[in-house]
């Protein structure tokens, strides 16, 4: 941790490294314009006023560093070699001189292979790394369109960002303005994604080699990212409407990508979930990344930032499963554009602070219409918790978009939200399907506390594997409670519990004998060590009621929907009595 | 959030207030000594040199700001009223004068009372806080003595801390030595407190009037401290062996304590509870505090540092029940004292670094021994977790005092640690004591996960008052699953479960008829909206289990002691299988 870093740019991206580094005690020497964002809470140490783009500035940062990194990757990745390979002259305290290599992180190798987004994809292609399909677009367009269909799109390979140096192709018609508009730039050919939504997986690289088996990486959650005028807008953790296991992919594919770079640090990995359920990488940067904002205060003891230290110095401690775990069960982050005017964004600000599980972030930028001047993080015990409490924020980002693109509230608020949804918590089995209607009420009663759940069969006696499979992965498979309905010799629920930590909710089924005792004595009557909550028999509800419980009893959005629940049970019973009081028991049984 | 804020003192807590400003685009103008470590993180503004006690360069921070803080109460608190109450005289663009009034907050009424020690606890009496008994040093100490009893604390009124200022007089033989000690110094006396251990509170005042109800207050959560040397060393949240209704009455006396004093911003109440059970203010800090530290990590979107901000801007939301909760099950802060040599403590930041749910803060100071020069955050998802994570950097810091010390480490290490413990999660009830020995083996079982529970007897029929008060209020005690053990017409587990939302495990015993079907069923054919978690007739291992399991559900440290359970229980029966396929069946029946 004695080691200096220099690092290349001082903007938004920096300055929350510094956050990072100063209560690290990690000296970091930022080069860039003189009161840049980085700078403004830095004053620990002299900085570099200067582009860092410039080649002699970024030698004489080489000099004052130990180690270079970078918050943008438009950088000059021939200098950052120079450095790296040959190393820069430095002068010692008794004048003689000698050459020093400093240590470059990431890899220049990979800003190089990043840089050019058709290298990078090729890379990626190269490496078993599912991503858009590319081509050369150096030849006859009409061909590339042949092979890629249309609409495709053409690119710049470099220097494209926000949406710009992008355009669609739709037909071979347009292929003349495309060359056009994209003149005197170096172009490639991207098949068009047909995609569902946008993930997101920030992933630390603690090796300096390059790999394909995603050694020495480490992912933090895969999160949902709304983009809006080409500009990240919104993310969401969890992903709404994602799977557990589709998150888990996501994690595995962006470090598999993220393996085959060199060098350490941290990276951004922009995925696509298609519309088939496939996942493919869209593209990196090898840096922190607007879609790990969040972790500041998600995972408030491992940012992206301190994680983009940590793995450059090389002190990177080690996660169970290669994954950093968010502390809060949600967290949302909208980022604030500049307005129409300079003050468009101070409502958004003041309603920010009022919110006291929001974290505003303002970036000490001067604002400028779409330009990024800040960020806001809210925190909740629920996504839903969460989503009510950002949707003021974002009707305010809304109005603010709309002012500045001169169009009415109305069509600013048409942005691509799609429907609230989350991760299951529940998971919901039976022997048989003729189990199903006993389980209605239940599943009705879930939907209407918009609980999310998962339901299946799994025999016990018919499909032993299938059960065994689902009841040892349903930890993994994010699930907190089970429900299990079985009827006449009712092992299920027991087998389940047998196979799991998770607790098991059992509902026996009444059979056409014995009235369902038999089904109630095979489930309650488990032996020592693996207990099942056993429920009434037949009775659906109040197994989803108890499963409601469990989950309430640490998330308080759950628990307020179960007391509001027993309040409406209670006035409904209340309502019956006054009226029994009121007409009497004779009219009221004819009713 | 346009006003600027003005600090007096730029020490580590001024440091943390920047860190707080920064992202909330807050401007705070230091006045303390060049590169003071608040300074070293704030560049946004130029900053005064010089000494916070100088009444001259404060006039000169009130010419620049809005509004004054502190972050430390050793201050002048005459020109403090000076520039609150007849202002500064300010030259405006055009040459012109003009006398500025600038707001202190918390005001000076409260700075000047807080100073004086004896004021201070005479303000507490005088407003109904309880506080410890003291008296005037004026008259004769053998009065004294004789009227608060021996051993009591001789104290200077003023610039006391850290044990500074501080004389125990054991006997009146004491008290002439207890004069010499601290002659020159005004001073009072305090009736010796015998407490089970310190707590504090850090609480938020809105309001700017005094009042006797804490009107306008908001308290953190009530945390643990352990002082070595007269110096904080640890913090614990939650306080361990503290009850929920403790930890309550310790925050509603924090605020009203807080509440009696006048103006806005944050106060760290520090209290004792007594052997008694009795709580009572020791004193009070105007400003953050090192027990509030942990808020950063614990309360990611809401420090006491965000929050001194929000309240003397008067811009601090609002908070269900005045209370600000903490994010994490727990969080354990250790301060990092100078050791005897400027790199003693790069152990201890390298082992912090490597814990990844730990924060470690440096504050850019020189380390001198025993002197404040960072401190470290430990949160995790249970206390028992936190605890052994702290533990190896517990170790490093008592070998540090040991070598600062120049004694043996293990007599550093017989500081006053206690038995680790946490509030009860589970609570436990019966019908009657008779049910208890069915109980017993799901006790044990507890005990041996290490599990804390809370045990005690509801009937229904006979205490239906106290069943329904225990019930209803389970989930405000801080339970998160109840057992409830019943024979008969076993009505308890209904009856509890109708009471409350959390989830109810019901346990059937078994009586001298029926064979407990009477027990099962009572319990267990629940009506619709009101589950009970039915185990097996007189299984209370399971009950205990399915306890465990609906806790594990959100907490790592015991789903995988349930885990390791498991496996225990299959090593087991392994075990048996082996021993019977190795002896044979009619050995292994008589052995």
């Amino acid at each position: 941790m004695e080691r200096t870093i220099g690092l290349l740019g001082g903007g938004q991206l920096g300055q929350m490294l510094c956050e990072a580094s100063n209560p690290l005690g990690i000296k970091v020497i930022i080069l860039d314009a003189e009161n840049s964002p980085a700078k403004q809470v830095n004053a620990k140490t002299p900085h570099l006023n200067g582009s860092f783009v410039d080649a002699e500035k970024i030698r004489e940062l080489a000099r004052q560093a130990d180690i270079l990194t970078v918050e943008i990757e438009h950088v000059d990745t021939h200098v950052l070699e120079e450095v790296a390979e040959k190393g820069v002259e430095v002068t010692e305290n008794d004048g003689s001189k000698r050459t020093k290599k400093v240590e470059v992180q990431p890899s220049w190798k990979t800003l190089r292979t990043i840089q050019d987004k058709y290298l990078q994809k090729s890379h990626f292609t190269q490496n078993g790394v599912a991503t858009v399909v590319s081509r050369d677009a150096d030849g006859d367009l009409r061909e590339v369109g042949e092979e890629l269909g249309y609409p495709f799109m053409l690119k710049a390979r470099k220097d494209a960002y926000d949406g710009r140096g992008n355009f669609p192709v739709k037909s071979p018609a347009d292929i003349k303005e495309a060359l056009e508009v994209l003149k005197d730039r170096s172009l490639y050919a991207e098949k068009w994604a047909n995609f569902k939504l946008e993930l997101a997986v920030v992933v630390v690289k603690t090796e300096d080699e390059a790999s394909q088996d995603s050694k020495g990486t480490i992912a933090y959650p895969a999160v949902e990212t709304i983009h809006e005028d080409s500009v990240c807008k919104l993310v969401y953790l969890p992903p709404r409407g994602v799977t557990i296991k589709q998150q888990k992919e996501a994690q595995d594919l962006a470090r598999k990508a993220v393996g085959s770079l060199w060098g350490k640090g941290v990276f951004g990995v922009e995925l696509f979930l298609m519309e088939n359920g496939e996942l493919i990488v869209n593209e990196i940067a090898p840096r922190p990344h607007n879609s790990g904002h969040y972790t500041i205060e998600a995972c408030p003891t491992m940012s992206q930032y301190k994680s983009q230290l940590l793995s450059i110095l090389g002190i990177m401690p080690s996660f169970p499963n290669n994954t950093i775990p968010a502390m809060v069960p949600s967290a949302i982050m909208l980022n604030i554009l500049g307005g129409s005017s300079k003050s468009s964004h101070n409502k958004l600000m003041s309603e920010a602070v009022q919110i006291s599980t929001a974290a505003l972030h303002m970036y000490g930028k001067d604002s400028k219409p779409g330009r990024k001047i800040g960020h806001i993080t809210v925190v909740a015990a629920s996504p839903s918790l969460g989503e009510s409490l950002v949707e003021p924020l974002i009707n305010l980002a809304n109005n603010m978009r709309a002012e500045r693109r001169g169009i009415s509230p109305a069509e600013s608020k048409s942005s691509p939200f799609r429907s609230l949804s989350q991760g299951p918590l529940i998971a919901i089995t039976m022997g048989s399907d003729s189990d199903l209607p006993v389980l209605k009420p239940g599943l009705a009663l879930l939907e209407t506390l918009s609980i999310p759940y998962h339901v299946t069969i799994t025999s016990a006696h018919r499909t032993p594997a299938r059960m065994m499979d689902f009841a040892s992965s349903a930890v993994a498979s994010g699930f907190k409670v089970i429900i299990a309905a079985a009827g006449g010799a009712a092992h299920l629920p027991g087998m389940i519990a047998a196979c799991t930590p998770l607790p098991v909710i059992g509902v026996p089924v009444k059979g056409s004998t014995l009235d369902g005792m038999d089904s109630l004595l095979s489930i309650v009557q488990m032996p020592r060590g693996v207990p099942v909550a056993t429920v009434a028999i037949n009775n659906s509800i109040n197994a989803a009621l108890l499963a409601a419980r469990i989950l309430g009893a640490t998330d308080p959005a759950i628990q307020e929907k179960l007391v509001e629940f027993a309040k409406n049970s209670e006035e409904e019973v209340c309502g019956k009595a006054g009226k029994l009081e009121n007409i009497g028991f004779e009219k009221y049984l004819v009713k």
